[in-house]
């Protein structure tokens, strides 16, 4: 790739290059700011690195990643107790974190059922959903997941095997996106906010 | 950014949203990635930055970026010593020896001239480049420069300073770039095409 800059900076391009989001042209240009900035952003990256590989672990109860478990929010004593929201990974749990809407408990699936990856019910966290929903004191389960296919199946898949906890399933709604111009956006959704459509 | 996912996570995210190319939602896609893929991705990453950061020095004959000084290039006894090729930042050297069409040394300036950006001439490695082309046996000074502004200023200013030393200074061709569709490529450039003309 650059033939003449030694192993140690091949190294860290090809690595970066693994990124999501860096090709191999930008893994490369990342390397270099990072290398003409050794003090204010190479060391503290190696640093920050290091620190999350040793601190930062999977919460045993929710699945979200914490420096601690159980993680901030399953131990924060101020949120509700009767609301489990299920996400398909902590990135969409920090998406809901940031739109603030909610305040209960998460459990993160750590993926979605899907026949054409081979991922079954046995490689997410549905089990310990299941018990986690069938426990004293919870309402709902609010499914978070992607509106594709697979989202879709498994969000079926889910409410089914919640009917026995005694809880309402519920999933996001669907509709127009905030900011959305009706000439951009895909039928399907325009669809469903007209199916969905509600008194103004 | 990520309101509950302790400070170590939100550290990485922000040192690497800094990252040329990356923004802050890809900077917490590609932390989540590593976080991810630790043994495989996070600790590996973290080991090659702080080889790099402790290994990889500046080259203080050409101003490149190696782990030996002076540089592959420089001790290569193989490269042309009658030639050097000026350009801009050690990134432009790399894309110079991926093209392969160049076997002598290389003379990395650090930064273009700019008055907008009060670079000036003491803040580029100039000195030394009247230097090394000075030297004996130093037939040509080829300035590999961008076709920008700042880029044409710097070589007219190294074109005069380098008058003294004896050598010719040259530059890269303008014209069509290979793959280049005249519908897509900018006025200028098809007339410095139309002007450089040659026989078919």
């Amino acid at each position: 790739m650059a033939a003449s800059a030694g192993p140690e900076i091949e190294r860290l391009i090809s690595l970066l290059s693994k990124l999501p989001g860096l090709g191999p042209r930008s893994a490369r240009r990342a390397a270099l700011a990072l290398l003409k900035r050794r003090d204010q952003l190479l060391l503290p990256l190696s640093e920050a690195l290091s620190q999350a590989a040793t601190k930062v672990r999977t919460c045993t109860t929710c699945g979200a990643l914490d420096t601690q478990d159980p993680c901030a929010i399953c131990a924060d004593p101020a949120r509700d107790n009767s609301l489990i929201c299920v996400v398909e990974e902590v990135g969409a749990l920090w998406a809901m974190e940031r739109a603030g809407a909610f305040r209960g408990r998460y459990h993160v699936l750590g993926g979605l059922l899907s026949a054409l990856d081979g991922v079954g019910p046995a490689d997410l966290r549905i089990k310990t959903l299941v018990e986690r929903a069938s426990a004293n004191g919870v309402r709902e389960v609010i499914l978070a997941l992607p509106a594709t296919v697979d989202g879709q199946t498994t969000a079926h898949y889910l409410a089914e095997s919640l009917a026995q906890a005694g809880v309402s399933v519920t999933m996001l709604a669907r509709g127009v996106p905030v900011g959305g111009d009706l000439d951009w956006l895909d039928d399907g959704t325009i669809a469903q906010a007209m199916r969905a459509r509600r008194p103004a």
